[in-house]
């Protein structure tokens, strides 16, 4: 291994949260290393080091592809994790050498983030053993800060959702009953939503369209069917400000 | 200078944008080099690599404290640049290897963004004298790619003036006319807006409260002033979700 602790190395780090109509799971890899003479398995996020002639981007498409198929998949740069410390523990340090067979100080790392819904045709490519989705409420310990970072990657898709509703709507098939839409919300922030409130809150959003179609054979009484109206949306959030299309207004 | 073209360097570089009332200028730093037997020129953001024990928020205040107080300044990390690419000019590679005394490969630089109004209170250090503000439509070819990084956080501001106009409160006084604050949008979006629609857009914002009270000594009709409400305007964008105050709902 080449010495060298001067320099910090630099990684991307993908939160791939998918929601399967009742909860958000989160992509993660096993992992299996040694700590003192134990061997340990533990998860992690989709990462690592970047290539020396490989942007950003490309490497947060490499490293999640290597799991699904990414061509659908908008990955969004969400933040940097920079802390001296991130990697000082050292069942992380010994793993991450072993892997990457280099001398490791100190690694900057690059968020990404993406949003899914967990359909039949969403599958991991075949031959992966490593991958499996995690419910949120269910993730434990992770290597590294990968709980941070998962954590705001959380609170950066809560953000978004609450500055641009239409985020939801991916999520959704697209009928939707008020329930379907309550679950993806009452998912994301961890927190039952009063039933009666959340219905008056959607007949506030115009581009909420109900239809005039209901739910069949359920044993409850049949639910409405609602769609999202790109258009209208548009008409609220989109359309007050004019994108700003060129260079310091040139 | 220590050989070293294997690992990234990590920096940082910020861009602090100032409203002086008519328009936005952005912080930009004198520098001299050599390119060939040329002595040249130009500006470049606040920026440097980060020192080994420093997180990415504080690289990011020691750089920019460096020239103005950033007690009250908000930085945010909006963006990380990493295209193999940037560090591709000599006369920038030349510049720098003499600056931090370092063989330099590649770097990849996380960008922050600061929103502030200059006011008379602002000022550059005394014993600044690298330091100016540059009119966004005045600025030129700046060092590295940072009219690339000036472009994506001033679209970062646009898109987040449009999800969230309280931003546009804290540019202008407490009390403003509706032409103050219709050319902060001019200035930010680049473009004139239509005085009667962007007095129109308004009556429909709730938070921006019309006062009963009007210029003085001024040539042409007295405009009214307005204030910005906070409580109304958290009723209408930020009250309709409560914050996901804990991790993975636990």
């Amino acid at each position: 291994m080449p010495e060298n602790t001067l320099y910090p190395h630099v990684s991307v780090d993908c939160v791939v949260l998918g929601f399967d109509g009742s909860q958000f799971n989160v992509l993660l890899l096993k992992r299996t290393g040694i700590e003192g003479s134990q061997t340990f398995n533990d998860l992690k996020l989709p990462g690592g080091l970047i290539f020396s002639d490989e942007n950003l981007d490309d490497a947060a498409h490499r490293i999640v592809g290597e799991h699904i198929n990414t061509n659908a998949l908008f990955l969004k740069q969400f933040k940097s994790f920079g802390s001296p410390s991130r990697t000082s523990h050292p069942r992380d340090v010994h793993w991450l050498e072993k892997a990457v067979q280099l001398k490791i100080g100190r690694i900057v790392t690059i968020g990404y983030l993406a949003l899914l819904r967990i359909s039949s045709t969403l599958r991991f490519h075949s031959k992966d053993v490593q991958a499996i989705w995690v419910p949120l409420q269910q993730v434990g310990t992770l290597a590294f800060d990968h709980n941070q970072i998962v954590e705001e990657a959380v609170r950066e898709v809560c953000e978004i959702v609450v500055r641009d509703p239409s985020t939801v709507f991916n999520l959704l098939p697209k009928r939707f009953t008020a329930s379907q839409m309550r679950v993806v919300y009452e998912a994301l922030f961890g927190q039952p939503l009063d039933v009666r409130n959340f219905h008056k809150k959607m007949s506030r959003m115009p581009y909420v369209v109900p239809l005039d179609e209901f739910e069949k054979q359920v044993a409850h009484r049949a639910a409405r069917y609602y769609r999202f109206d790109k258009k209208i949306y548009f008409k609220v959030y989109g359309g007050f400000y004019p994108g700003r299309s060129s260079l310091y207004g040139q």
